[in-house]
């Protein structure tokens, strides 16, 4: 049986002008590989309704899960639970259990849960809200798209308030072979070996440092037995 | 008049399976607002054609210039030129002038232009070539479509090749004032700013370091005293 599928949605203006680069991504390729669950396509659009909607509803529907990251905060520029909200046709409001955590949160700091605060508890109708134990704002799951903050510590603890209900496949094995040697010399054989294993991911990824070309052959799959055996195989076509 | 618009398709199982953190966007993003061109939108897809075909068909009608990275080598995994043709519905073959350029190279390096080597002169119909001065395989470029190699040193150098040939705006200012406050605190007078100068982005980027809130307010434009004037009011309201 096929892993499960996913795709990421990173809202966020500040990575497309290069003023920030973006570590959510790293992380959650990470993780959902050791989960089992295959990343297959990750957007970033700008921080306007229409992109994130038409990027909401495109991936739901062509991937298992969909996770989200950005534009949840107290600002003018988050708008991301409201265009949840739109892409699900659905209504969004305030939210009571929402409210009542952002008030205990601030109550406990001696800070105000002001107008701009309280647009953190709008979660759209049907929604289910993803514990935040960072900063308390919590994140929600709608459908199968699950919503979170663009900071990368808030990310993460979401991820982990989500990751063990997702089910997972076997998890995905890899492993590496560098091969100091030009792509051009060894993709005959490597073809070979990716059409004799072709229950396994071969990869190719070539670098080239200080003048020097070589290539970082990484074998994936499920099955470790095969994985070892591609990888003794691929280990005497190229000796060191 | 609004800046041209691109965007960017990264062909990338190992960024999708977080074996690598992409480098690529984070460079052209950064080249890109220099030169005036506003990224809106990159797509990171696997090595899968039909997920080529589909994210650049959408791109290139979306946008005014799309540039891809990656899968131009000579390795099985190296699909993106066939994608690309698949996605314009031109033919594709190995042709002369790049044949010659890779001919000259691997003369000069005494290596042989084997049959794996000969797929990167692989150019779809009516495309240009796109100058490597790192290692000559050369990228391309067809309607406005740049497809450019996933190496970042290739990448950087393709990218400079083709910059020059495409028209920007006025360049991307931006003004950033970092403010050690919660977003809660701000966002209300922000929010007001940003209706003020509302032909400025003003986007507000939290972090949260060490159980101390705060975020980075960044203000872009491309008028200059517009920019002075938002950042003057800003400090005001945020003093130090």
């Amino acid at each position: 049986m096929p892993n499960p599928t996913a795709a990421m949605l990173v809202i966020g203006d500040e990575i497309l002008s290069g003023r920030t680069r973006d570590a959510n991504m790293h992380f959650l390729s990470g993780e959902l590989t050791k989960t089992g669950i295959d990343l297959q396509e990750v957007r970033i659009v700008s921080d306007k309704t229409s992109a994130i909607v038409d990027a909401v509803n495109a991936l739901r529907a062509d991937y298992d899960t969909v996770i989200t990251s950005g534009g949840i905060g107290p600002t003018h520029d988050d708008i991301t639970a409201d265009a949840i909200a739109a892409a699900f046709g659905v209504s969004i409001d305030v939210r009571d259990d929402a409210r009542a955590l952002l008030q205990a949160h601030y109550d406990r700091q001696g800070s105000e849960l002001n107008t701009a605060r309280l647009r953190m508890a709008r979660i759209p109708d049907g929604a289910t809200l993803i514990d935040n134990p960072v900063s308390v704002a919590p994140g929600f799951t709608l459908g199968n798209v699950h919503v979170m903050a663009g900071v990368p510590s808030v990310f993460q603890a979401m991820v982990a308030s989500v990751l063990p209900a997702l089910t997972g496949g076997a998890p995905l094995l890899s492993q590496t072979l560098r091969i100091q040697r030009g792509e051009g010399d060894i993709a005959g054989p490597l073809g070979e070996l990716a059409q004799e294993f072709d229950d396994l991911q071969i990869g190719s990824y070539p670098y080239q440092k200080d003048g020097v070309y070589g290539a970082n052959i990484v074998i994936r799959g499920s099955d470790s037995a095969r994985l070892n055996a591609a990888m003794t195989k691929l280990s005497g076509l190229f000796p060191a």
